[in-house]
């Protein structure tokens, strides 16, 4: 993807489809046991008892996935300084091995009052499965970026 | 630490000290690798250029490995059924191998309006350094818990 030079080529409405991506079982597995190891998350049976019926990746692997894919798509590459905050939800859960497609929206973009240097941006991220459009993450993300 | 029973044993302004942790350094190079593969939070020479000054955790990170604290306490083993979003914010960044702190509030309480089994929380995550208090993670989660 070709990279963003500076803060003034974006502007609030401009989108971006940063394509499609998987979080297969095995990492799903792993993430789980390292960060969120609750039942529905590490074990088939304990899954299908649960609120969600079946195995689901942990939201916190959908957002760091996410910004995964968003970091190495190199769009912001030149221009991302750092992050201050995040609004998350997780509509639905994702389940391992199901493909999801990631659009990035740029919902906001202001002067940084103490930094001139730097733009502060929100930026939306909706992550929807590729079967049907379910939105499996709808994050409102700050960062700061290189004017 | 022992295991709340049940929701109606939660109350607004109930708070829960979970102790300390730490982001090893070799953990913190390796999550940025796999979910957050930006300069700042992998290479020093990098990180000190940065509006960082210092190689820090990614925030992801410091977000994940919260939750994983939460939930290695067992504090909610026998109630959380599931998580539904999340305000994050990060005031400051948090550098390898510095202990910290997690506080746990309850903020707000109430019944779930499809599911009468289930009741919605709000619970502030505080996580700041042992060291003079900088917080670096303050959130507040949505958790779905057993009535």
């Amino acid at each position: 993807m070709t990279a963003i030079r500076s803060a003034h080529d974006l502007s609030p409405g401009l989108s971006f489809d940063l394509g499609t991506f998987v979080l297969p079982r095995a990492e799903v597995l792993d993430f789980a046991r390292r960060y969120d190891p609750q039942p529905f998350h590490l074990d088939d049976d304990a899954a299908r008892a649960s609120i969600f019926g079946r195995l689901v990746a942990s939201g916190l692997h959908t957002y760091s996935a996410t910004v995964g894919h968003l970091i190495r798509s190199g769009l912001l590459a030149e221009i991302n300084l750092g992050g201050g905050g995040c609004e998350l939800s997780w509509p639905a859960p994702l389940p391992p091995d199901e493909p999801v497609r990631m659009t990035l929206t740029v919902e906001a973009l202001r002067h940084s009052r103490s930094r001139p240097e730097m733009a502060v941006a929100t930026l939306r991220y909706v992550v929807a499965t590729e079967r049907n459009g379910t939105v499996v993450l709808d994050a409102r993300a700050t960062h700061f970026l290189r004017r």
